[in-house]
């Protein structure tokens, strides 16, 4: 028998690696969203929402041999007596849960699926400073079709979502590069495999930050960097590194001048050629529709990410200045990527389906848009109606009623009405830009007092209520024009 | 060492107890609550969003001497090598979430605390037919007021939200009634606890369905029931059994004599007294806003649910009629249900916190939209423009651009374009409302062919293109005048 104990009081706490989202943090990224989801649908994407939780075996991150599915997902065995029930787990991305619906109801949905999903996933890896267990995903993904077009379209509708949600034209930049061009150049160079690939494309990676030399330099005979450490080099040739070096300094502001440049890296590789000539459709589709280089470029430095692609790969960058942690400008950067892969669905159906698709970081872009002032301005506080006479309170409500109706966010004070200022700090705390006041006086004269919280001073902690209705921010007015001078003021806080 | 073994191809399943959503029951859904939260915003609550994972303990649902928790959740262990690590699990509600963060952040919150929520919770049970083991809540609770005009106002704000979201006044009713008062009358029974208090509130349950005299009979002597056989009664005589009746008959069309009902029925139960009272309070505040009994009545019958209340409770119930699965017509019923509950945050801090909230079924709400032709409508399938010419694809992109451009949502055809039927079928599993044609005869002459699917018969498998052409719902107008002739088609097929 079980011996029976008084449990503790439990720890109300978030539990570790999860946050707890508060007000504008929970709106303002519905709103986003809503916004993004109304670009997706006019791009003839629909929505798909699958639950949270999926097989381990339909998430592909069961290894057979141990008892317990491995550690980057939240899992869980389904109770049966004998202990051999499924295995469960909280699905990691939104990849995974679209190849298992397209393998399921591949005869149902139309051919090719246009799909977009957005909501939390969960990781199950160590929580760090802002590395969350659980974060929002945002995916669209043409699944079913090889043409370029589906590609090209993705990257049209990225542009025209990062406009729509708020990022100005010149202020972003989407990218595309084709990982059949990388490809191509190691063919040429005799570097299909091995490790002495591995390391040129460790090097390729360092292009941003030590520029054409330096991969010069690390590709041949190695170099010192910048403490004065000698990094050795991968111990190519010169004349074996050059088609690497014209690959990454292929970028011309003209495109049909980078795809020549891309023609010659390439050399005679065909994969290499095949991979210029998707980039050469794409570019040719979105000129027709009239995106230049203004919004989406060929660029043969996007690299990240390119192992797990098979063709065009593309991503979104913000090109306006922030400043990082040490003050120094850097740009804002990538706020979404994303490309073409060809084995979605063949793990279900031993059948290979093309895909291409986009993901954006939903909290970055959320990021951006606050450097960027476009939200985050307001609070939206609620008008708070103070409680002076507790027996009033019915008539407190109906100034609510009214002003709600007006389409005025508002609400009367619920706490102990004992002390003004705590209504008052009440007030503070919910960021509101107006308080009502009525005692028995206003009620005898048919008047109402409005206070104007944001022309006020800050809130004094034991202020009275004839401390408050001598300042100047303060007015009365006939009971019957409440709604409209809260309007007034509020236009007024608006201007 | 493990053997080594060939993975077998993975199922593509949904998880058994869980279903994927697709299209309109996604967009449909987040635009219910969309509406609902823009009314909740208007009544001053703030939005949380707490993660899906929350600590066992915090939960609430450990049972302290078994190892494994208890079933009602998902649940696992978080890994650590002693493998003590905490158990986490998915929330099973939004109010236990509510408790942990009340808890966690009570002295930056604004007290009272309004807050809305809106997510998916998750439920360890037996799956059955429409009983799904992920489904979605919409809470509103106020924390930290015993103020009955709390509670009142989230019975206004009830009222409001269905309006705003397609129920018609008329359609619902909000029901109120008290917990206080139920307990008067079995208090002045003297039945304060036991066996046969427990056999009176079963007994009251099914007035509903018995009647009066069906109940009269049920707490006293017993009755026949309509199969003939014979249902012992509880016992009571007549005289016990009559402030039963008199507070289950108590219901009037009048607010002011259903509580005068009321007040006999409690006789001299302090108790009682105070949950008239209560009620009383609610009914005068929302009248001095405006609620009437054609939108708010006190009905002393409502009576679910009400061993988790502490005072009033309410409950939505739509009033018109559908027909249930056997043809039978009933009212479509409850949508909606809340109340008055104090030990929130008890469990974690030791303090009573007085609080209320209601609950919306957001499922059982959009299936009344449904039944109410307020959704599920239009399917708003894209247009769909067609294929001829593979390499004409980037005029066929320009068009759609073009279409989007003009807010009308509109895809190119991405699959293999040889068979045209197959494009023809295409539009058809997408809903298209028109389908544009263009091969080079149209190009050569600066026209396009625009088809109205809606106006024509529906898709003939291997129709070649002459044939569609002949149709009278096809249009061949000049290429410039491609938007302006679909926006007609559209408007058309609205009216």
């Amino acid at each position: 028998m079980a011996k029976t104990k008084k449990a503790p009081r439990p720890k109300a706490e978030t539990p570790k690696g999860f946050r707890d989202y508060f007000g504008v943090e929970v709106t303002e990224r519905a709103e986003m969203l809503r916004k993004i989801a109304g670009v997706y649908h006019r791009y003839g994407f629909d929505a798909l929402e699958t639950s949270a939780v999926e097989t381990v075996e339909a998430l592909g991150k069961f290894l057979p041999d141990v008892d317990r599915p491995n550690e980057g997902v939240f899992a869980w065995q389904e109770f049966d007596e004998d202990d051999k029930g499924d295995w469960m787990a909280l699905r990691y991305d939104l990849t995974a849960p679209l190849a298992r619906v397209y393998a399921q109801y591949r005869n149902d949905l139309p051919t090719p699926y246009r799909r977009y999903a957005m909501g939390p996933v969960w990781r199950n890896e160590k929580p760090g400073p802002g590395r969350y267990r659980q974060f929002y995903q945002c995916d669209a993904d043409t699944v079913g079709t090889a043409s370029m077009a589906a590609d090209a379209e993705i990257c049209a509708m990225l542009a025209d979502t990062l406009e729509e949600v708020g990022i100005p034209r010149g202020d972003y930049l989407i990218r595309v590069n084709n990982r059949k061009v990388l490809n191509g150049v190691l063919e040429v160079m005799g570097l299909d495999e091995g490790d002495q690939r591995d390391a040129v494309l460790r090097t390729i990676d360092k292009f941003d930050k030590v520029g054409e030399e330096g991969v010069r330099a690390l590709l041949t005979e190695g170099r010192l960097d910048a403490s004065g450490a000698y990094i050795d080099g991968v111990g190519l040739t010169h004349a074996q590194a050059k088609p690497v070096l014209a690959f990454l300094t292929s970028k011309s502001d003209d495109a049909a001048e980078t795809l020549a440049n891309l023609r010659d890296a390439v050399g005679e590789s065909a994969m290499g050629a095949d991979g210029v000539q998707e980039l050469e459709a794409i570019a040719d589709l979105l000129a027709a529709q009239g995106y230049g280089p203004d919004r989406i470029v060929i660029d043969p430095s996007v690299v990240r990410g390119l192992g797990y692609y098979t063709g065009p790969v593309y991503e979104a960058e913000l090109t306006f200045e922030i400043f990082d942690d040490k003050g120094r400008k850097r740009q804002f950067g990538s706020v979404a990527g994303g490309g073409r892969y060809d084995d979605l669905v063949k793990r279900f159906t031993g059948q290979a389906v093309p895909a291409t698709g986009v993901s954006i970081g939903v909290d970055r872009l959320l990021a951006a848009l606050r450097e960027k002032g476009r939200i985050g301005g307001s609070v939206e506080g609620p008008v708070v109606v103070t409680v002076m006479d507790r027996d009033r309170m019915a008539e407190y409500q109906a100034m609510v009623a009214e002003l709600r109706s007006a389409g005025i966010r508002a609400e009367v004070y619920l706490g102990n009405p004992k002390n003004f200022g705590n209504q008052m700090k009440y007030a503070d705390r919910r960021g509101s830009p107006v308080a009502v006041i009525a005692g028995s006086d206003e009620f005898d004269a048919g008047k109402v007092q409005i206070k104007d919280l944001v022309l006020g001073a800050q809130i004094a902690e034991n202020a009275t209520l004839e401390e408050w209705k001598e300042r100047p921010s303060q007015f009365e007015v006939p009971r019957d024009q409440l709604v409209a001078k809260v309007r007034e003021i509020l236009d007024g806080q608006d201007g």
